[in-house]
């Protein structure tokens, strides 16, 4: 049985997180949105890990009720005071500009400039993050007090960007398994220097493709590295007619911060990606909670859109705008720690074991108990209570019966998958059970290995 | 969309509460019992307000397991002491004599009259309300402490009522709508002055069907106000061929002292009318708490016995018998109130809102999210956090499917059911969705406008 | 109807449980094991009170995954000093030696016998209960105390033990009912002096088999005297064909302690036998729980195998384990008690009354409430609340529409089971309802008296 996270464990997660954060802090001074070469530069940062198949959709390509965009490039853009200084400065911080800004070189009054200036008053030393992809618009978002503390007098606003012809650009990488059922690992690559919003899903999603890469695997996973929404909706009308495959989805975003897990489950509510995501966040270790589905989040709103209905997730640390940091520059380096970055893979490789060992199993002994004892499964002097382990193992003779998966038993039982996983394991490796094959087909038992357990070995 | 409930607020709480606490104090005086002249009074001013059918039932007619019967009229009653003074009259207050006495006139000992008496210890200011219907008696009730300083000695007994063979009356306003598909509220019109307990229940319900009067309405409505319990079996035996007619009802009672609502449930417990109501209290601003259906209470019983078990919860404030005053004296003109009596008004408005527009869309942009951008129902600038009615939107849309209706929506979203439902009517005005019809047919969209919505322009 | 719980009432708590407790007094000095003639003494006690067929099955008879084991006779035991003094002795306590020891006799080192010495540090008073039945071995239990102060030298070891070819011995009492469906109560009889541990379920399923011979019983009972584990296996391989009459069964183990009542359900989770208890112990009067079915613990372990899943719950005090007295010597007849004990009973007899008496009605008079006034079924004066008889009448006649049993109507109002089924028996006997046949034949009336009534008198 696969067991990535005891696998992942054992790499030490001081370790992981440590090289998770290099890769975010790597990232992060990059000036991407929905298109142009910041999104491409990640592309390339992400293609130098794993095996990535890059698209570039043209501008005005229809995907179903939106086009594609024009592309976005920006190479400088400054406020600067008629003495000819810099009082925001899109090289210090990218967030300065409002992302899509068109063009603009002028020299303008301060009562002209204000309505171009976006700020948060509550938070007067942070620059907001504002985008306008859609109405053609140019701005600067600036700390409230820097705006406060501008004297009246002419300014020279600069914004040094293109906004032509060219391309949306997304990433997707492909792991074959046994199955061409998939699992999809979303997230989206949209945003310039926020770290815990869209660096935190793109480096876990990243190293979790590494790390399942080259692997016997029992589903196809798919990876993509996409602007949100456009992104999003330019790929399922690409893919509009083998989405079918997606068995299990989940989107990462916002899993690098302090807070503890949030699960969003599916709009189904109880696919098994929902029960798998809840049941390891039981036994994960840290706070966590699931959350009913709703229309406003991620790219969750796409898969799950009622025309697709996908069984797509939406895996979280904080959720997105419950604290003040989201969409601003503290949302920074330090906003994302090593060690949350770790446990979030950690969990992803719990989720991943979760769905690649869950199946059904019969009891083939299933009248009364078998006697374990014989088979050194059970403790031999009688009177004393009985361990997990064992406990675990009666659970799942109990309750393999054809109709229960190891993910029933777990919840039912509330122990972890992996306990009673590895039950199912050993009863299965002495005799005791039979794999109930997914499709109906003949049932395979120890002594007839099938191809499945030939690979495997 | 029919918005009700935001007409009213139009009108002002306070003048709305005004006006229905005088009708109250106009029919307040009445001595109203199952049958008779007060109950034909109360009709003569209910039909001075809104069309009324009254009915009248002999004595005698078989309805189901009962009958229909005797008429009781009352013109005096007292208790005289030896020197001739009143030490219960009947004019002062009606509650004094146990309705439905048989007529009695004379002299006896005080301990020849106790067993006539009825009092409450526990409140010995206030008079009981005691009927005996159906078992031939006479009696007289009053306050505890009077009872107590009653003398030995002998006392003129009078009780100058008939109980002959006549009618049983009750009154019934139907509102045509677009189907024959019936919304029942019922209310009990027979207790003598009881102000909560059925002035509060005619009082709403005559100025809900006033409001209702002359609209375009999906449903066809039907009030009845009706003597409690043989008033119910006599009209649901009168018209056991019609009643599949009624598609969700609401027994109104108790509605106007100061307690926060409670509604009981159907029999059923998840009809519409249930879900209606629960949705909008959640939503009403005031405390509220729904109860299970329990075969005990107000008329809802003979709706929903087992041969019926028709769609019918019942909507009060204070439940009945929770609260000291409940039948007695103390349940006067003071123990209801203006701004309570249109609170509930209020409520049933708002039931009636969900109930009109609750239907089930089909977003015609299903695939990922439609761009509600450039329709102008979004934000332009990106990066802020939506508001209430944009969530809203992404609800509808996510979730109208063909098979979620709007109270479903609301109900999943946990916002109110008319924001929902505006958002709906944006979202069809912009030919984002088209209207699921209940029967199965062609389904209707903004373009292609039917006589439904001909009508209502 | 049947109200065993009323009868056993009327006989005095106290009274019924001195009797138990008695009775569990004889019955603690056997040493009893899974085989031998410890439980053959012990079924004599109980066919002294109850018919009770004793079954005598072969050692190395297969049974399912198992094999009846050799059967084991015990004489003495004990470890004497080299003074010839014993430091522990069979004969004043059983529990000292390891039940199921092989015979050794020999003087040994006291490193070499402590490998085969067993105490509890924490409860260095008590001397543990343990077993080795599958894998010969010899051993002694004592107070950890005890086992510190031996002093270095020789021990003289005996145990005067045979484990031959044998049988493994059970009883079963089966009272005939009018149906061949049955109820199946299962103990074990297998520990030695050990109180709660067994003694507590074998008295009571004695004094309920008492109990209820010589009554006309709706269902037939099956009282079951058996070995734990592997006496619930050889019962169910010897009766693998007609255990589907079993509807509904019961196992009673350590219900004499102080605790208040666990029900633990069966697999199934919502058998009418799980809804009977918990209906039961709701209104007990005793603090009790109901818990969700696992599969550890005693023989409803084997009853729901899944390839039996017969609905058979466990009904407890203190769970097993929960109390450190467990599988000690401190689970004596001091741990029981008499009071404990009869409640214990009243339970199952309450658990039986359900049994007996769920059934579901048809009300006769199903539009609108029939007139119970007339009937003397109401309160004649009206305004005053209703009692809660009254009202138990209001709810069967609701929901006594064919579908709803008075089980369903007990949970559903949330009154008693008894006060249900008294409130059907007397709408019954006036009329108001019929039978509903569980076989779909014709409704019975009180007006037809059939064969089942018929015989009732």
């Amino acid at each position: 049985m696969m067991n990535l996270r005891k696998e992942l464990d054992q790499r030490g997660m001081a370790k992981v997180g440590e090289e998770l954060h290099r890769f975010a802090a790597d990232l992060y001074p990059i000036c991407r949105s929905i298109t142009g070469d910041g999104i491409r530069r990640t592309m390339a940062m992400i293609q130098a890990r794993i095996p990535l198949q890059l698209s570039e959709v043209p501008t005005g390509t229809p995907v179903f009720d939106w086009t594609v965009p024009k592309e976005w490039n920006i190479r400088d853009a400054y406020i600067a005071s008629s003495d000819g200084k810099r009082v925001a400065d899109f090289r210090t911080c990218n967030l300065h500009v409002l992302n899509y800004s068109t063009p603009v070189h002028a020299t303008m009054s301060l009562s002209e400039l204000k309505p171009h200036l976006f700020t948060i008053p509550e938070h007067p030393d942070w620059v907001p993050y504002r985008t306008s992809y859609y109405k053609e618009s140019w701005g600067f978002c600036l700390p409230h007090h820097q705006m406060l503390a501008l004297e009246d007098g002419d300014y020279e606003v600069c914004i040094d960007s293109t906004l032509d012809d060219g391309h949306l650009t997304y990433g997707e990488c492909y792991l074959p398994g046994q199955s061409t059922d998939e699992v999809l690992i979303s997230c989206h690559a949209c945003h310039p220097s926020l770290a815990n919003d869209n660096l935190s899903g793109l480096t876990v999603a990243t190293s979790l493709a590494q790390f399942l890469s080259g692997r016997d695997l029992r589903y196809s996973y798919r990876f993509l590295f996409i602007p949100g929404t456009i992104g999003a909706i330019t790929w399922l009308a690409r893919n509009r007619e083998t989405v079918g495959h997606i068995r299990h989805g989940l989107v990462l975003t916002c899993i690098g911060d302090a807070g503890g897990f949030h699960y969003k489950k599916s709009r189904r509510g109880n696919a098994e990606i929902d029960r798998a995501a809840a049941c390891v966040l039981n036994h994960c270790g840290e706070s966590a909670e699931t959350a009913e589905f709703s229309p406003y989040g991620y790219d969750e709103r796409q898969y799950c859109s009622p025309g697709f209905n996908l069984p797509v997730g939406c895996l979280m640390r904080s959720i997105w705008g419950s604290c003040p940091e989201y969409h601003t520059s503290a949302d920074d380096l330090d906003f994302i720690r090593p060690l949350q970055l770790a446990g979030s893979l950690r969990v992803c490789t719990a989720i991943v074991d979760v769905l690649e060992n869950n199946r059904r199993y019969r009891n083939l002994s299933p009248y009364g108990e078998p006697q374990l004892g014989r088979r050194n499964l059970y403790c031999s002097t009688g009177g004393d209570t009985i361990a997990t382990d064992i406990n675990g193992r009666l659970w799942v003779l109990n309750f393999s019966d054809g109709e229960h998966s190891l993910l029933d038993i777990a919840e039912r039982s509330g122990l972890s998958f992996s306990l009673i996983s590895e039950a199912a394991d050993l009863l299965y490796q002495n005799g005791l059970l039979s794999v109930v094959p997914d499709d109906g087909g003949g049932e395979k038992t120890l002594d007839e290995p099938t191809h499945d357990t030939l690979q495997h070995s």
